[in-house]
């Protein structure tokens, strides 16, 4: 299979030519890059010299030489190219936030700025979680017209941390606080104050407090999943979100800590969260740690047969180094001291299970390929 | 002034050699280690070549030489030489947890497992945190029997960053959360499978979830001062805390974001949080950013006098290597898109604010000096 | 095939199974540990979670098990597991230095302070540098005994950079300065003071200077390849070397500049290097240029069927970075502005090439699977 | 005294006003940035605030309103302000390249491709590196007109590390390697791909081998220090140079590694490198170890009253990270295991000793303030 790739010189384009390079199913590419049209990959990435080495063509060629199109390009530039794709009835894979709110252009134009070119292409269109909608990206793909909204790289980690919380009825009344940090990669390749490294090295600080793009696709998908646990049309809203994204001195990596008000049943009995003279907080009892178990096992069970989450066992805390250029979401689950929160700790790797992996991941799904075709890398701890 | 210092070969030892032998009060060490006694402390620490160079002695020939004297040794061995300190009238400040819990000896033992020595030693002592308790500290040290208890790392950007909201009535009902995140340094000099370069580097993750020793104390400090600015008996609890350490892939600095549930009247009245339609979150208004203008106020007024706490302008949020080797305490005040809760972003150095420059800030409270003596560094971007 | 791994709880241990679990040739594994017997290696390495589980066993009952044992253990304690795989004729690949000086224990005594244990052993055995000595390794595998005594790392990327001037007479009379950094991986899984994250992050420094144990073995390989090259028993001495290794606060990866005199006859013809008035050099010429451009053919030539070594086109520097979890030893070409030195610069990942990647290269020499089996992975820029 | 700086806002800039604002003679700046006129320091650089807080100027009136004034602008720029400081007979501190090769036009125009403006400006310039040309500062300094050419980073750090071997003829014929690797801060402010967060983080590589404008300045300063011992105008040549950068993972620093053949009189006498029968090196024999620390004697005695040279006790190896934020060389001195060459390590903070610090330094020098006045800080090991 020959799959087009638009965009590719950027790091989530350069991370898919790399996957997909050890893919078994794919016998060869036609890269795409507006920018640097007629270069060659393996200059632009010399790490690729002698493994992938190809001409950069135009877009358009690209997509009439592949069987699937993956676009990875700003928000807002791809849909004629989605069009065309689907014109000749062949999978289009959108990394953009494109295609991910087709349900409300409302919230996609308050957050970006702009409204769908294309109305009629959100016919063909589904938001790219698996864990979410492996059943409908299937309908899809046997239709032979489809587009792929791949997730954002926050959203993928804090919706894979709060989905089994939420569809079990784990997750109380109240606001989930999504607390995350990034490596440096999720900036994207072009050099720029933020990212230069002298202002980024040893340092940590949260940014677009309050305003991240990201948050209202995190809501959506919260809401998604609680309203599916309901089964009900009656639930409309999910539970109120702040999400806040940090900035990290390391390359690749999400690590997002996750806090959801417990529901009542889901509780400790008694509580080891005070002392009743002064008030103060008392260390976690044991109670509060088989209420943990209790919980983890709910989330195993929820998992059982995706391939690529993994419920941590106990002791072991997500880690955004025990991803590193895996596809995996990691997942550990603990309790306040006090018992009244869910502490869900989730780890993926950005440019992967955020990125060009889940990407992989969707093609592989509506091809019929093995899930983990391209993605069996185990990672490594350093 | 002779300083006397009691585990002078620690991280947080050799950090007050490093400031103090900057100090215009200070005219000489006595150095003192239990494990180094006999070693000279350039040959531990050979970046004081030429600067500081000095036979370690044992602790009490370093009390007996000394005008005050700092601890800079693990919880619970302390104790004994703060009584010959309180014995010869001289200053005993205190780096770890054994003077911090003085009127909850319960939570200290439930915490660290320990009781209290010699109780009368909590007639002389006080918690160190001078934002919170400069003029009990100078009433004291007046007495010329002074123990200072000097603050966790984490607990003191937590507090500051959460103080004015408290004291203020921003702070609504409910639980604040302190998610914070720690370079490396934090956790001592030993060498340990957690502080491996090749297991730290390019990864972040939490630790201790629910269970960190420095919840009470965040949540005593966040007690203290919300009763402070009650003025009443009447107020015996504090708000509940969860509090969540991370470690971050960098040398030094914490980096603590807070989550305050805004009181009713400091909400906006127009929430701009969410659609109608579909409940998806919306970007923040201009009303959002008012308020957050207007507590930031709060906050600036609050701390005018502090000569270490920095209060950051609209548009400049806190990022933990912008106070690098200095004793600031920067913080940013953001409100969440929906307009519920405050979060306020704080950044110091934990090797400085966080443990030898607050001791330090300490010293020169009891003595008179300027408090910022010994603490001029300007932290470079860098 | 089982593949048998004593000392698979150290990194190059874990390295070993995280490649071959990858390798299509490999059905099976029994890992041993002294320290961790009875253990798990997914409790050990979390990041083997689902995909790698097993239970650590004695290591002759990994030798009784399987069709080829490795051994990353330390060196002087390995031999008798060789013994045991040579008597039930089964490859040993050893990747401490006990067979890396077969034919000089002189030296090996000299530099680790041990003797041969079975002197016999060394009949089976050869040094598995692939590029030096692939011949040599097939014949011994024909016969079904067989040592390989896995190179070092510094060796391994110093070898490869200077083989092709040694051979081709590139390299004239006179020192040759072997100047190379690591990442903190080659220290090891053990934490100690030179490994601590906050005394290795942000500093750089050489170590061991004049006194590393892998200089006999980078002058071993030189001399080699110089009389491999003459075809000559004259040939008794190859270069002098100084090797100078630097500690880098990087997790992976060997850079080495390497400076080779350049023999008369590769010298360009008018000399740019230094200004006639004051002697001061002159910035390189065209001619410069063009004789790197000559020099960079014969390396092109001398490793065109080699599956590993890529020697980088004009413009391109090696770094460690663009090699890093692959088996690549990529190399560039340069002169110094006068002309009178090839700088030849190497990387490698010190944890692939430079241990574990290059073991299973052997062990697919050996068994005769495609070399690169189980090393296909493509590093990514970041 | 009022202190202007033209071009603030880069690094070395900011560094300057970081450190001088500490200085006990300045009592005030006039700052001045091209591009930012008319902002505020604090705004650019936010880790000011409240301590440096300042509206850029022009160039004219920093230079109008001082009685001293800095530039840290590109190499090419700075003539003009020159002039009219020496017009005004006020100190020039130059940190460009310009007043650098001011015997040698001829090799500064090839270097850096640009003629001198103003040819007469070279009557009152002197190389600043105070350890060569202390007294000609000084000297220059009486007669009121006078212009610094600070030295570049890497001259500094390579010079200081051979000086002391090329005045007292321990450097014997033959090239002198200077292996050097700085901090990414050398590379400026301006964001570009190769200072660009996920480009340079967890690699190693050298650039512009060969080809760097630091070599003429190295080479310079070696002969300019062999002509000084030799104190003979006969000696017209220095050693040939070959210098290679590197850039490092980290910060700040650079790290040098010199190699430095030695005098036949300064060698062993019975050699240990070799074995006789293989011809394989040997490990260093005490000899070695004796003869470095004669060397070192000599390093010692000839940097006796230089307030910012450390030359290291034996067992002590220079490190970049033991001098970050100070104006510290340090240096340590090895023999190769073969006693043939003289390996002097050299460690500077780029930015300090290698820029602003060092240009401190000649302001304390030509005004006659205490050498080490506004660059007492001791440097961190963390």
């Amino acid at each position: 299979m020959i799959v087009g790739i638009i965009g590719a010189t950027g790091y989530a384009g350069a991370e898919l030519v790399r996957l997909l390079a050890g893919h078994p199913g794919v016998s060869g590419f036609a890269l795409a890059s507006v920018s640097h049209e007629g270069d060659r990959i393996e200059h632009i990435y010399p790490n690729f010299l002698g493994k992938i080495e190809a001409t950069l063509v135009k877009p358009e060629e690209a997509i009439s030489r592949s069987q699937v199109v993956f676009a990875a390009l700003p928000s807002g530039v791809g849909e004629p190219f989605a069009k065309a794709c689907i014109e000749k009835s062949i999978p289009f894979i959108d990394l953009s936030a494109d295609f991910r709110f087709d349900d409300d252009e409302e919230t996609f134009a308050a957050w970006y700025g702009k409204s769908f070119v294309y109305n009629e292409l959100r016919n063909y269109s589904v938001y790219g979680l698996p864990e979410l909608n492996r059943s409908r990206i299937k309908e899809l793909a046997s239709a032979k017209k489809l587009i792929i909204g791949n997730p954002g790289c926050y959203p993928t980690g804090a919706s894979l941390g709060a989905f089994p919380a939420l569809a079990k009825g784990i997750a109380g009344p109240g606001t989930i606080i999504v607390d995350s940090a990034s490596g440096i990669t999720g900036g994207g390749r072009d050099p720029s104050r933020s990212f230069h490294y002298p202002e980024c090295a040893d340092s940590l600080a949260p940014y677009k407090v309050g305003a991240h793009r990201h948050t209202p696709e995190i809501a959506r998908n919260f809401q998604a999943m609680a309203a599916m646990a309901a089964r009900a049309v009656s639930v409309q809203q999910g539970p109120a979100v702040i999400f806040t994204p940090h900035l990290a001195p390391m390359n690749r990596g999400i690590l997002s800590t996750i806090y959801i008000p417990l529901a009542e049943e889901w509780r400790p009995k008694e509580r080891s969260g005070a002392s009743r003279l002064s008030g103060a907080p008392r260390p976690p009892t044991k109670e509060i740690e088989e209420k943990a178990g209790e919980i983890r096992r709910v989330y195993e069970d929820f998992y059982k047969d995706e391939p690529f989450v993994r419920v941590l066992p106990a002791g072991v805390i997500a880690a955004s180094g025990r991803v590193r250029q895996s596809n995996f979401c990691d997942i550990s689950i603990h309790l306040d001291q006090a018992g009244t929160t869910l502490l869900a700790v989730s780890a993926i790797d950005n440019m992967v299970k955020g990125a060009a992996g889940q990407a992989v991941q969707n093609m592989n799904i509506i091809f019929g390929f093995d899930e983990t075709d391209g993605l069996k890398t185990i990672p490594a701890l350093f």
